[in-house]
C-alpha cells in the first residue's frame, strides 16, 4: 500500500514539473459568459492546470467573470493569438505596425487582469497565407514591436511566446532557430519561444533536435499532431518529442490544441484550412489527450533515467 | 456532463476489447500465499483484467487459494511457462520429449482448475541459448505433442499460445511466420501464435506487418519495450504495434511483461540475462504501462477510423 | 565475378519496376529551348528514367524540340500541373469550368505530342489556399470535367493523376481514402490517385496504411521530406513510405520533387511558401535523391522478401 | 558539367570523412590464402576502404601475404574478436586472465605487422551467454588487462575498441554508458567505446541519445539491422543513428556487419544464434550496405546543416 501511495506521489510531484494546459477551442469558439464557464469548467473538470484562450477578439472577455471561474475550477490561464493583415507588425506599413502594437498592448492589459502567466501565438506578423516573403525592414519593426510589448509583460510577469508555425500561417518565424534567432533580437528575458508540433513535423529537419537547440529559449509548448486529430493518431513521433522536452530541462506548460470547424467556424475555418473533421467529441478528445501526454511523459523522464547505466 | 459520461463509457466499452494483463513477475518470484495474494491484489488494484502467473514450477501452486484469490479481486488468470532441456519436445529424445508432455499436461491440468484462459510461452522448445539450430524430426516431435496438449486443452477451453522468441531464447520459433506456420501444422483452433514485441524488435523484418500478418492466428500479445523496462522508454515504436493490433482485430488479452533481477533472481536472472535492473517500484512501473497502453490503443483506434475521410 | 553480374543484374531488373523520375523544378523555372535541353539532359546524365515537366504554361513548350531532347537523353515525360482560380473545375462557376476544362484539353494535347504518360497534380481544383471549404456542387462538376478529359486521355494511353495535397493547396482531395473516392466517382482506369509523402507527412492518420490502401488506384508517386529538401533530411519515415509502395505491388513513376525559390521564383514562390532554401546544387539534390530512393527501395523489397521465413 | 564535377566533389570529400569499412564474414570464414585474397579483393572492388577481418584465430592468418592484398586492394584493416571462456579476462580466475592477455598481445602483434589501425569487440570479456552476472573484482582485472594491452596497442597507434553488445553475448558492457565508464576506467585515449547499432537497437533506452553521449570516446562504429540482415529491412531508425554520428562529429570507421550460417558454420553459428539466413549473395548485401551508408551519411549532414535557418 505504501508502494502504490508513493507511486500516486511520484505521479503528482512530477505533473507539477510541467503545467498541462488545453486550448478552449476544444469547448468554445466565443467567451460569453456561457461559453467562458463552460470551457472552463470542462478544462477542470478533466484535471489540466490551464485553459489556453484565444485573445483575438478581446472586447468580448467578462474580465471579472473569467477570473471568478478560473478561480473557482482551480485552473491558469494563458492567451494565444495572431495578428491580421491590418495589424501586421511585419508589414513594414506604419499604421498597420501602429495598430497591432496597439492591440498586443491591449491584450497585454487584459492578460494581466485575468492574472494570465504567458500572451503566445503569432504575435510577430500577421497570422495568414503571405503571397511574398517577409522583409528585414518588416522583421526588424516586428522586433522593436515586441520588445516594446516585452517590457510591458515583464512588468505583469508574463511570458511573450513567439509561435513558430508552417509556412502557410506567417512569413516571418518557420523554424525553431528563426524563433531563437528573433528572441535574441528582441533580448529580453521574457519573450522566449513558442513551439507547436504540428508545425515542427512540417518545417523542421529534425523535431528532436530543434527541441534541445531552443534549450532554455523555449517558453510554451503545443501538443497537436500531424493532422491536427487525436494525439497519437497520426505522424508525429511522439516519444522523440517528449523526449526531448524532458532533455532539454523545459518545465513551462504543455497545452494540446486540436480543432474542428463544428466549434470554430468561420473564419478560423478558412484560415487553418479545417477541411476535414476528426472528433465530435471535446471531451474524449481532451481526456484522451492527457492521458496520452503523462504516459509518454512519464516514458520519456524513464528513457533518460536510464539512459546511463554502471558497471557493476 | 452527459459528454463527460459518454466518454467514460467509451472508455469502458473499448477496454472491454482487449482485457489487458500483467506478468505477475512485477510483484512476486514465487507463488506461496503469501505471494499469490499480493500479486493479485496489487494487480487487480491497478485495474488490471487478469495476472500471467509463471507456471515453471505447477507445485508450488495452492489452486483453491488462488482461486478465491482472483475472485476477491475480480481477475482472471493465464499461465506462461518454457521447458527446459530435460523436457525439450523439440530435442528428438524420446525421453526429454516424453517428459515434456507431462509436464504440459500437468501444467494444463493445473489451469483448467485454476480457470486459466491461456497457456503461454516457449511450450514447444526449451527455454535457452541453443548452441545448434533445431532439427526438422525435433521439430514434427514438437508439433506432434502440442497436437496432443492442444486437444486436451480445446475440452477446457484453454488457448495454447506459441510464444515467438528472440534467437537467444529457443531456435524453433524466432518470427510471426514460423509461429502461424508451426501453428497450421498442429491444425487447432485453440493452438495460436503468442507475439511479445521485445522479441520481434529483435527478429521482425516489420513488427506491424508480421502482427497483421499473423491475422486469426493471434492468440496472446505481450508488450515490454526494447530493454525490458518501462514501455515508450526503448525504442519500439509503439504506435506501429497498436495500429497493427487494433487493425488485425485482434480481441485477446495484451498483457505488459517485464523482469527485474532483484524480483525473479537465479535462474531466471542468468536465462533472461538480465545484468541491469531498470525499475525498482513494481506499482509505478506497471501503473505507468496501463496508461501507456490505453492511451495509445485508443489512440490507434482514432486513427484507423480516421484513415478514411469523405469526399464533400 | 559471376555474383558480382548476378548482383548488377538484380540491381538492373529491380530498378526497371518502377521509373524513378525528377521534376524539372530542380533545374529550370521555364521550358525555352536552352532551359528544356539542360534540364532533359540533366536529368538523363544522372539516370533518371523520366522528367517531369510543368504543365502550367503549355504555350511555352516546342514539342518537337522537346521530343528530340527527350529522344537523345533516352528518358521519357510526365506532366504536371494545378489549375488556377479563372479555372478552378471544383468551383460551380460555369465559366471557370469551361475554361479549366479547355485548360486541361489543351495540356493534354501537348502531352499527347510529347508522349508523355502521365498528366498529374491539382487538376481538379485550383491550387491555393482556399478561404471555404468545397461544395457538393462542385466536386460533382469537376468529377464530370475530369469523365470528359479522362476518356479522351485514355485514348492516347494517358493516365490523369489526382493529386492529394494537403489542406493550404486545396479543399477537394486532402487524403488517399478521398482520392480514390474521386476516382471511383469518375469511373475510368485511366484516372487514379496522385500521392505526394510531403503532403501525406501532414494530412494522413497512417501514412503506409493509406498507400496501401490506396492500392491499384495509385497511379503515381512523388517522394519529397517533410520541409521539402534532402531526401531523409526532414521528419519522413521512408522505411514505411517505400515498404507499402513495395507491398502494394505499385509499377508506377517515382518522381522527386523539391522546390528552390531561386529557381521557381514567383508566383509559385508564394503559392508554395517557399520562405527558406534548402540546396542551392540541384545536381547534389538530386543525385542524392536518386541513391536514397534505390537504397530504400531496394531495402524495402528485402524486408518483405523477408517477413516469412520458414521453420526447419 | 562544372556543376556535375562539384557534386562528384562534394561526395568524394564527405565521404573522406568516414571510412566505410566491410565484415569479411560477408565473404569467407576463414583466412587462407585463397579466402584472404577473395575477401579483400570482393572488398576493395565494391569501393569499401577497409575490411575488418576476424581475429579470432591468429594463427591462420599469412601476414605477408595479406599486406600484399591489402595494398593491392588499396584498402585498409581492422581486426575484431571476442575472447573465451578459456581467456576470460572479467573471470576473476588468474589462468583465465593470462592466457586472455596472452591471446590479446598476441592479436596486438599481428595487428601492428598487418598495419591494422583498430582491434574491436569482445576483449573484455568472453564472448558468451552468461549465466551469472559480473563481478566488480572481474571487471577491475579486466580493466588492468586492457590497460597495459591498450598501452602497447598505443605504441603502435592502434585503437581498441571495447564493443558493447547485448546481454546475450555478455555480462560486462551491454550499453554505452558502461563503454564510456569502462574506458574511463582504463585512462588510454586509444581505448575507445565501440558501438554496434544491432545491440543499441536491444539495450539502449534511445539510441541516437546514447551515440552522442559517447561523443569522442566513440572509436569505432558497427552497422547492422535488428534482423542482421540488409540495412533498412528491419527495425532500426538510421535516421536517427546517422545523424547522431554526424551530430557527435564522429569521424572514424563506420563498418557493415552481417552474418550468414552459411559462411561463418559453427560455433559461430552457434554462439551468435543464426537459425535463418536472411540473404545468400554476400556482394549485393554489401554493395546495398555502402549505398544504403552513403546515402543516409549524406542526409544527415543535410539535415544537420538545415537545422538552423536565418531569419530574412
Amino acid at each position: 500500500m505504501t508502494s502504490i501511495s508513493k507511486a500516486a506521489d511520484n505521479a503528482a510531484n512530477k505533473a507539477a514539473s510541467n503545467k498541462l494546459g488545453l486550448h478552449g477551442f476544444v469547448w468554445e469558439a466565443g467567451w460569453d459568459r456561457e461559453q467562458c464557464a463552460r470551457a472552463i469548467r470542462n478544462t477542470g473538470a478533466l484535471g489540466f492546470d490551464l485553459i489556453e484562450a484565444c485573445a483575438l477578439d478581446p472586447s468580448t472577455i467578462d474580465v471579472d467573470f473569467t477570473r471568478r471561474e478560473l478561480e473557482r475550477a482551480g485552473i491558469g490561464l494563458t492567451f494565444s493569438l495572431g495578428l491580421d493583415a491590418d495589424t501586421d507588425i511585419s508589414s513594414g506599413d506604419d499604421d498597420k505596425t501602429r495598430r497591432g502594437e496597439q492591440k498586443l498592448n491591449l491584450i497585454l492589459s487584459i492578460a494581466r487582469d485575468l492574472g494570465a502567466t504567458h500572451v503566445c501565438g503569432i504575435l510577430y506578423s500577421a497570422f495568414q497565407k503571405y503571397a511574398f516573403p517577409a522583409t528585414s525592414a518588416g522583421v526588424a519593426r516586428s522586433v522593436e514591436v515586441i520588445r516594446r510589448v516585452g517590457e510591458k509583460a515583464a512588468a505583469s510577469d508574463i511570458i511573450l511566446g513567439m509561435e513558430v508555425v508552417n509556412r502557410y500561417e506567417t512569413n516571418v518565424i518557420n523554424t525553431a532557430s528563426q524563433g531563437v534567432e528573433f528572441c535574441r533580437r528582441v533580448g529580453l528575458p521574457n519573450v522566449r519561444v513558442h513551439l507547436d508540433c504540428y508545425h515542427m513535423n512540417i518545417e523542421e529537419a529534425d523535431v528532436g533536435a530543434a527541441i534541445i537547440e531552443t534549450g532554455a529559449y523555449l517558453g510554451y509548448f503545443h501538443t497537436g499532431d500531424s493532422n491536427r486529430g487525436y494525439l497519437g493518431s497520426g505522424s508525429i513521433d511522439f516519444s522523440r518529442v517528449f523526449r526531448a522536452l524532458v532533455r532539454s530541462g523545459y518545465a513551462g506548460p504543455i497545452t494540446f490544441e486540436s480543432f474542428s470547424s463544428k466549434v470554430v467556424g468561420q473564419p478560423l475555418e478558412g484560415i487553418l484550412g479545417i477541411w476535414r473533421n476528426l472528433w465530435d467529441d471535446g471531451h474524449d478528445l481532451s481526456a484522451h489527450a492527457k492521458q496520452f501526454t503523462e504516459a509518454h511523459l512519464k516514458a520519456a523522464r524513464e528513457a533518460i533515467a536510464h539512459t546511463h547505466s554502471p558497471l557493476v
